[in-house]
Parts: C-alpha cells; sequence; structure tokens
C-alpha cells in the first residue's frame, strides 16, 4: 500500500532513513503478537478480542538485553502505566525489551517479559533481577478487557516475532486501539539527523476526530463527525524514540519530552484521561555525549518523525468491528489526499 | 491594524472572547515600560535599547496580590528563568504580578517587585516575605545587555501602567525579542471554555524561520530565508496562562503544560538553549474544583490561544533595528495572507 | 512479644493510636499471603520460597476500592517499581489495594490485582479499566526468584486475608527482606496528630548494618558485622502512609516526601541501587483541605512513624535460613535493649 | 574555639578532610559580606539589620567562571527559592558562584552577581547571558527586611573576600538566621569518600527547639523552651556540596538529594514554610562518571557531612540581639556536651 509519503506528503525538512521505520537504527526489530477472536460469548458479548502485544527489541538478548542501553522518559499527561519509569528516571538505562500491550494486560504482559529476560540470561533472578518496561493503552471500547485475552507467553513471542520489517496499523499492542475516532494502532517512521538515525513508534489511542489534523491541514474538522465514538475523549498515546547517537540518559529525557510536540502537530491536546508516556533510547555503546548545540537536529528529527508516525498509525489500519459490533472506520484515503492537495499539502 | 483573526483566519474550534486577549479574564491587566534608545555609546555600538519589562497583574492590589491566587507552573525546555517557580511547585499560589524582561534584568526586576510588593502592602518584610514572579527571555540579539538598561522602579511603573487594553508586539519585556528571524514580543489571545474564560499572554523570543507554521501552513519555509539571524536558535518562550475558572493548582500545572502544544503548532521544537516556561493562574476565589472530564476544553482552549497569542505577537511587532545596526524584520503581512489563502486558511 | 515501645522506647513527641500500626486509620486493613517452602530441587538450591505478598486496603470494596482515594508519591531513589506512579502524579487517585512484593512477581501480582479489581466491580474492563498500585522490593538473596514462587491468585487472597492486626516481620511480601543486614520485612506504627490519625506500613529491604541507628542510637557500628551479607548493599524500602484527615493529592504528596526522613533517622542514605518509594493516601471523602501550617502535624508525625515501623519491622522478623543455606539473623533484641539503656533512650 | 569534633563527637564513619570544610574541596572558596548595623530608625525599630551575603565560589574566574561546571539540584521543600534552579534541571551546569542571602534581597543579589560576571567576563551580555545561582533564607525575625539591607555590589564582594579559611555561624548570608530557635547561619564540613572529597556548606534557618537532635540524641528536648521564637516554624535551608569527583549532573542530583537526609538526622521535618533546596556541582573537568556501585560513599559522605555543617552552624553562631529587641540564643555549649556525654556520644 502507497504511504502518505508516497503520494507526496512532506513533514518537516528532514529525509527518513531507507526504510522510513524505527528498524532504520541499526539493530532495532519490532514484533507483534496480534489476537483476533470473533466468537463472542453470548449473551453479553464479551469475548471478542482485538488486542495484542507489540516488542520493541533494541538489540541482541532477546528477552534480555546484552548490555544495558542508556534511556530517557517523559510525560505529557500521566493517566497511564509505563512500568520502569522510576529506574529509567533514576540511572536512565532500560535492559529489557520495551513491550506495547493493553491497559488489563500490563500484568501478564510484564509476567511474560520477565520469563524471556530469565530465558534469555541464566542470571536474572540469581545475581539480579529486572524490571521490564511494559507500556499500555486501553483498548476496551473494541476489545473485550474483562477477559485478559494475552498469556504471559506471549510477551516472549512477540520477541520472537521480531524483525526490521516493521508492521503497522491494526496489528500487534495496536489491534484495538482508536486515534482520532478512527481506527490508529502501530505506526512508525524515522529521519536522519546528521550522521545519525532516529526512529520513532508509536502506539496511538488519542483524539477527537475535529481535532485531527494531517501536515497542519484541519481535516478532521472537514471529514464529519464519526459515526460512533467513545463517549469520552480517552486516549493515550505511548511513543518510543530510538537513536544511534551516543546521547546520555539525560539527553535522551529530553529527546523523549518533544514526543509531545509532534503529538501536538497532529491535534493532540493531551486529553484528561489519557496516557501520553514516551521512552527514548540510544543504542550507541559509546559513552561520549552529543554537544548540546547538534540536539536540535535531533529534537526536530523526533517532532517530525513522532507527527509522521502518528499518522502512519492511521494510514495502514483498516476498519475494525469489534465487541457488541462497534465499529471503528479507517482513516478515508481518498478524501484525506484531496484535501491535502488542495491545501498544496503534496509534492508532486 | 487589523488582526490575522479579521482576516478570517480561526485557530481551533473555541470561540476567543470580546477583546481577543488575557484581559478578557476579569480583573486581569496588563502594563509595559519599555526602553528605546537609539544613540549608542561609540565605539562599539553599545548602550542601544531594545529592552523593557511587562506586568501581568492578576487582580487587585497592585505590587501584593489582595489574596494569593492559585497557580500551576510548567517547564518544556529549561534553559531560562522564572523566579517562584519552586514555591509554585510546592504550594501552588502566587502573590504578586508576572513580570516578565530581558535575562540580564532579572534581578533589577526582582528587586522592583520587591519594592512594589512593600509599597502595595506594609506586613511585606515585617510579617512576611514574598518572592514574585519574574521571568526572562534574552533579548541580547538587538539590545545592549551589558548595560542593564531598566530600572528596578521599572517593575512597579510596569504595575502602575497596567490596562485591560493590551498592547502587543515590540513592546515591554517584548521590545527587543525575535521570533522565527522576525521581530516577536508580546501577543496575547483569549477562548471562551464552558462558561469560563481562558487568557493567555506570550513573550516570544524562539524558533528558526523555516520552521514557522500559521494555523498548520508551513509559511517559514515559503517565506525565504532571513537577511541576518542569531547564529544559534537560542530563543525562549514565556506563556501566562489565566481563567476565572476555579482551577486547583494541579489543575492549573496540567493546563500550564498544555501552552507547550500550542508552541509545538506554531514549529517551535524547543531548541536546547531555550527556556520554554509556562504558568497558569487562577482569578477565582473559590476552592471548588472543576470536575476532571471538563479539563479538555480548557486544554484545547489553552493550546489554541497559545498558538493564536505567538501569531499576533508576530502580527503586531514592526520592525526593530537594534544594537550594531541589526536589523529584525517585521513578518511581511501580505505574503502570509496569500499563503494563508493559496491553503485555504481564511474564512471569507 | 513486647515490643520496643513496650520496652521504654519513644519515638519523636507524638503518640500513637490504639493499635499503634496502619490500622488505627480506620478502615484500613492489612493482609498477607506468606510463600515458604523448604525443599530446595537439587543440585541448585533453587526452590527455595521465601516470599510473599502483603495487600494494604484502604477501605471497603475488596480488590476495587468503592470509591477512589486521594493520593500522592514521592520517591527518594527510584531504582525499584512501584505502578500507577504516573497516574497518581498526574489525577493524584488510587482505585485498589496497594500491593507489596518481591521484584520479580510483580507482574503476576499486578495480573492478580486486575482480577480481584474485576470480581469486585461488574465496571471493571467494561466501562474503565484499573491500574493498580504494586510495588516491590528484591527478595531473591533469600528466595529463588527463577522460579516466581507466587500466583497471581495470590494477590486476592492477601485482600481476603485482610485485617485490622496488622502481622509483622517475615510475613508477606516482607517474608525474605534483609534490612541493615539483619532480618526485615514488614512493619507498622501510627501516630495521632491532632484529631487525625498518621499510619505508616513499611516493607524493609535496605541498609548496610554499620549504619544503623535505633532512636539516634548507633547500634550498627556497636553489634559487630553480620557473618553473611548481600555483596552490595542493594536495599529498597516501600512506605505506605494512610491518613483520614482529608488532605489533597497535592499535600499527600508532600506527605509522602516525608518517609524519606524516617528513614534518614534509622541510618539510610538510600543506596545507588535501592528503591525509597513512597505512597500516602487519605481515607477522608470530603474535599476539605487541611490549611497549610497544620501540615507540620503530619510531617512530624509521617517521620516519627516511618522511623518506628522500620524499627517495628526488624523486631518483629525472626531468623531465616534462606536459598543455598544462606542465613539472615533477627536483631538481637537484648543486646539492642541495653545500648538503648545505656544511651539513656529507655523510658521507664 | 574547639569544634564538636575536637570535643569528640564523630558523626558517621567516614573521615573530613584537613581543614573540615567545603575548602577541602580543592579550589572552592567562601567569603562574605556581613551586614550589621545597630541603630534603628525610631519609632519602630526598623533599620536593625542582621543580614548579609555569602559566596561560594568553586574555582577560578570570580563572578563568572572559568568553564562551566556540572552541577545538580533537588528540592526537599520548595518554599523559597533558587535562582537557576531550570536551567541546572535541563543542561546540568553553573557558570556562577553560588551566592546565599536573605528573601528580600535576592533581586538585589542577582543584579550585582550579574555584573560580577559581566566585571569578570567582557563576553557577558554580548555573546551570551548569565544566570546566576542566588539561593535564600527569610532573616526577618532578627533582621529588618522592609529595608533591603544589601547593595548590589555586596554580592561582588563577597566574592572578593573568599578565601579557603570558612567563617561559620552568624556571619554572610547567615548573620540573621535562626536554626532549632538558636542562632544558626553558614556551617561547613567535609568528608573524604575514597579518593575524593566531598565538602558541605550551609544555611541554616529551620527548625523547633524541641525536635534538634545532634548525633541522635534528642538535645532539643532535654535542652527547655526558648523564651521566645518565631510564631511559626518558618526554617529553610540552602544546602551547597562540592565534590572533586567527576559525577555527571544525573548524579549529582543524586547526591544533592541526600542533603535531606542529614537535615532529617538533626531533627528537620521539612516544615510547611520552608525552603529546603540543595545544589551539588562538581570541579572536576573531565567528563567521565563515577561507576554506580561508588556512589554510596560519596552519599553517605553528603548525609554525614549535612548532619555535621548544620551541627557547626549552630556551634559557631553567638547571641544575637535583633530588631524590636528580639534575643535569639546561641547553642549552650557546655550543657549540650553533657547531654552527649552521658549518651555516650563523645570519644575520648
Amino acid at each position: 500500500m502507497a504511504s502518505l509519503r508516497d503520494h507526496g506528503l512532506r513533514i518537516g525538512e528532514l529525509e527518513p532513513g531507507p526504510a522510513g521505520s524505527i528498524a532504520d537504527v541499526e539493530g532495532v526489530r519490532v514484533g507483534h503478537v496480534t489476537i483476533r477472536r470473533d466468537e463472542p460469548v453470548p449473551p453479553d458479548g464479551r469475548g471478542v478480542a482485538r488486542t495484542g502485544v507489540t516488542a520493541v527489541v533494541p538489540g541482541e538478548g532477546g528477552g534480555k538485553l546484552a548490555r544495558p542501553l542508556r534511556a530517557g522518559t517523559a510525560v505529557l499527561n500521566g493517566v497511564g502505566e509505563m512500568t520502569r519509569s522510576l529506574e529509567i528516571a533514576e540511572q536512565g538505562v532500560i535492559d529489557t525489551p520495551i513491550y506495547l500491550t493493553a491497559t488489563m494486560a500490563v500484568g501478564r504482559v510484564y509476567d511474560g517479559a520477565v520469563s524471556a529476560a530469565m530465558a534469555a540470561d541464566p542470571a536474572v533472578g540469581v545475581d539480579h533481577v529486572v524490571i521490564p518496561v511494559v507500556a499500555e493503552c486501553d483498548d476496551s471500547w473494541l476489545s473485550d478487557a474483562r477477559d485478559v485475552q494475552l498469556e504471559a507467553a506471549d510477551a516472549g513471542r512477540a520477541v520472537a516475532d521480531a524483525s526490521t520489517d516493521v508492521a503497522e496499523g491494526a496489528v500487534g499492542g495496536g489491534a484495538g486501539m482508536v486515534c482520532f475516532d478512527y481506527k490508529g494502532g502501530i505506526g512508525s517512521s524515522s529521519r536522519v539527523a546528521g550522521g545519525s538515525v532516529v526512529g520513532v513508534l508509536v502506539m496511538t489511542n488519542f483524539g477527537v476526530r475535529s481535532q485531527l489534523r494531517v501536515d497542519g491541514v484541519p481535516v478532521g474538522r472537514m471529514l464529519g463527525e464519526a459515526r460512533e465514538s467513545r463517549s469520552r475523549p480517552a486516549g493515550s498515546c505511548i511513543v518510543v524514540v530510538a537513536t544511534d547517537a551516543p546521547l546520555s540518559s539525560a539527553q535522551l529525557t529530553r529527546v523523549a519530552r518533544r514526543a509531545g510536540l509532534g503529538l501536538a502537530r497532529t491535534g493532540s491536546v493531551a486529553h484528561d484521561g489519557s496516557g501520553e508516556i514516551f521512552v527514548a533510547f540510544s543504542t550507541a555503546g559509546e559513552t561520549g555525549d552529543v554537544p548540546a548545540p547538534d540536539l536540535n537536529a535531533f529534537f526536530a528529527a523526533t517532532v517530525d518523525a513522532t507527527e509522521e508516525a502518528v499518522l502512519n498509525s492511521l494510514w495502514r489500519a483498516e476498519r475494525v468491528v469489534g465487541r457488541e459490533g462497534r465499529v471503528c472506520e479507517a482513516l478515508p484515503h481518498e478524501r484525506v489526499l484531496e484535501l491535502l492537495a488542495l491545501a498544496g499539502r503534496l509534492e508532486r
């Protein structure tokens, strides 16, 4: 399927990497386990599953990273969960993949992430313990959340599935997510900043339709109201930023904070009940810091790539019918392209 | 001068108040002291003054508020200063006006703010002490900053000047500020959210031209490079948010955090060397809290009004020649209107 | 068993409540599930279990509180985990019990806590989701952590076990914890401050012996070195503070921060690898705030009760033999009492 | 005058450096300007001055450091002010001395600090601007604060006065401060941790007498009530931590946070109206980080040295009669030594 970029959309001034995804950062792979179950259990329609787990695997080692990677985290609105947040704030490293899943499945994915870490490293649980990174959005509008439909082992399966070919849309943790009242989910993008790469992966579950902007064009207002939608603008958005530049954890914290600016450009006002939670990590082994002035390129790359990743999550997601027959439409491609063309936003 | 709104620009979905400025929040007034001095002292051109101080006065009492007002603060990038930040974070109140000035003048304005508080209240310095709110941006590209060209007494003069007729552009603390390589300074805007008003006043000193967006249209890239500009994207932006709704300090903190989303929409990536520092306060005396779901309207109002206030600071500021003959151009109104019209952004 | 208080020790100037535990706060109950398994699986000694989960249940409702309670959180050193930290920081409420367990069991207890919430409230997972509070210390020096020895259902069992008779020492989440190289675990204490009660419950797993102070007496240095101890001062300490006073979440945040001062008095320097993580909640339904000056009594009560709760966790814990035959001695009661008497710290 | 250490008191397990002050960190010097004026202006007793400013000068350069030094900051209770806090949090460096003064004099000292920076470096105000570090406690119980009795130039004079011979007690910024209802002020101490030095300087203005502990001995309760005292436990304490170890700003932030644990040991509960604000800096030029496990020695050194510095501020301060004839007694040396000896706390 042709991407928005293929159609001529150019977000910001920087160029993407060759894959146009977080996998442009060398060593980073993404895996998904998607749970789709269509047979509701009578009489209440529960049991329909549109859920899953996505693992961002930053380097070798599987469920336990071969070495800790420097990381930083930021919160725009904190009505959500990302485990290991406290430890990243204190010591600035991660040592497991980053898992994205549904709110009610956090415990199970955490448990599976611990198992995956033990499977990968016999010293885990003997010489030291692990606190994995597990972040969530709430997919319970489409998916029955009273049955936690994931198993703990799905965390390890998502890691095993990881590849540099990043599937987007209604897959993995994004299977049941809703963004600007359209079907959202997983999106990814990248930018080259100086000699380094910044890659972004998002799980989108936020926004109300009228606020949607595509590269500054307020298409949401022009597309008409959603036929049915969540009663409250619940929403959440997890953003994972990866780079191969040797940023310190303090610098990665500052990079992570810029993810919110990318969300703002798509129309987010960070609703009261949402969890806009961001984590950035560096795959560089060296401890050298990027001199401060150069950070501006990383900041711009993060904002642009976040904006494009959100759009990609919408662009790639197909219409989903969920629990109780609820319908979440896909973004109408043709209409959006028309509006962008009218506004002069598509390069030929 | 017709405003961007007069020309048909509509930022977001909410309506502004009657004045379209922070003065739409009842009791809030704004005063300026502007220092312009054109005779440089030979031979180095120093002594040219394009500086000043702006006071946002939230209610009666002059230099000392008649009663403390609940407040919250947030930082997007902290390379800057706003005094009383720690105390607002801890106890959630302010008890003086909010002063905006040049970086090197913070001490002198602080000292004058303390004098103004003592003048207004004989108990200050006897029964209790005050920590005023003084925030800054760096105007030293246009104004000679080695001579701190303000006097302490200018703080009180700005309070005495306060009125509901809010001057914008190159006035007060904004006299020497530069925004997206155009002349910036003071801008203001407002929105009605439910039965309440959200007013915003900004002091803009950030951005590089190519990143400027007006209501989503990337006009910066279309306007060509600045003939001369600051060597580094220094930048800073202070945002003051006022509301008459009885928000708690925790809620005001969350409102303040949304100011950064408004900056993002204008093109900010929050440069490394900048100080994006925000303060929000409520003029309501009641202690009742706004129920959480209603906050979304305040969040949207803050984002929209911040975006429009930044644009107003650019729209209202005229070309300024500063120290060493440096020229900062005004935003080219006609060209911007053409680009907005082409993109379909102006309502008729 | 006579307590330190029974022996005449008086920590601070305030009086405890009648039970001398967190259960002095009306409605608060504590339950434990303790897993002790002695048959190691040859040949590596793994499988020995000294672990468990403790639930602090603040009011009616079981696994889902009947109504959200205001809460605040603070971190002295963040190398640890407490889920829901982000949401407490943002919205200032909890809606589940607080669970304390072993590091590697967090996921499983979280999963069980979600199940307990669903069991208690049919709307969970349908109309809204829950993020439970699960905090941890690392008991893997004594307990085999490669087998996560808890089941998810143990979370609900701990809630079902909750009573106002608070067991202390090597029970529940404290079964395998080590404090100042002595056996630690669960401790509790309370103070009356004005007409209100402050109750504290701790899970202690921190410190090196030479730094232990009992009411200011450096008994650790006088007691001689531990025969065997953890190679690194790992340590962590979770502190739960409860009060019946109608504090706001901002005030509870400030109360939670004082827990660290109580730890300091026992000798903690908050080691690099530890997680000193604190949560405070109010059982009061009213939204009125305690006027600021009165907070000082709550602060003193929190510091004193935290100090005494740590000492109680040591005093109540018996010698434990753990994995690979590792021995953790109990605090030597007689010798400690002698040293306290010599220093004049015991009232008759 | 013999110090508490000379009398046999040993705080913690680490040894101090040769000077037993912050000047044990090579290059760090301390200067004071003390304003004592005894002629009150009739009829209201105003005009009595017991105030001043203290400058901690970390290396060469006078009012502008020869190179920026890495720094971190932490707040235990934020009802106070330390300028540059936001910038230290963001970029982790300081480039001026650290100034300690009275609340109402912050603006004037800030202004003088800017002048001192310009005097030291002709590029200040031309190529870049400075935000100096100015922290405060409230000395207005003893000193008339309606006349801001310092001049801006006193900031530079304090820098010019700087030496490695650190005066303690009622000098400089500490001239009018009150601690545990005794005369407090400036105190300093140091510890050797590994091959590095940790030095601490405090300005003490906190506590109520009954809570005072000296090395764990609750002497406050034994010394009887103060004849007159501040109506509210106002209080504040600024702590400056210096080290020659090459800690990162993130590590220095963590070191700064430990200062509060030292205050706790002296009896602080961090009163509601106080400003416990801490800054730590490193004089090391190298960018190498101290490996994490070694941080524990720095943490212990910081806690111990902070505790001892507070005690030194009390021990060195003499009785002061202030405005309106208010009397602040000195700590009664003989009685305190008796109580310490009785508790077995003095080594022979």
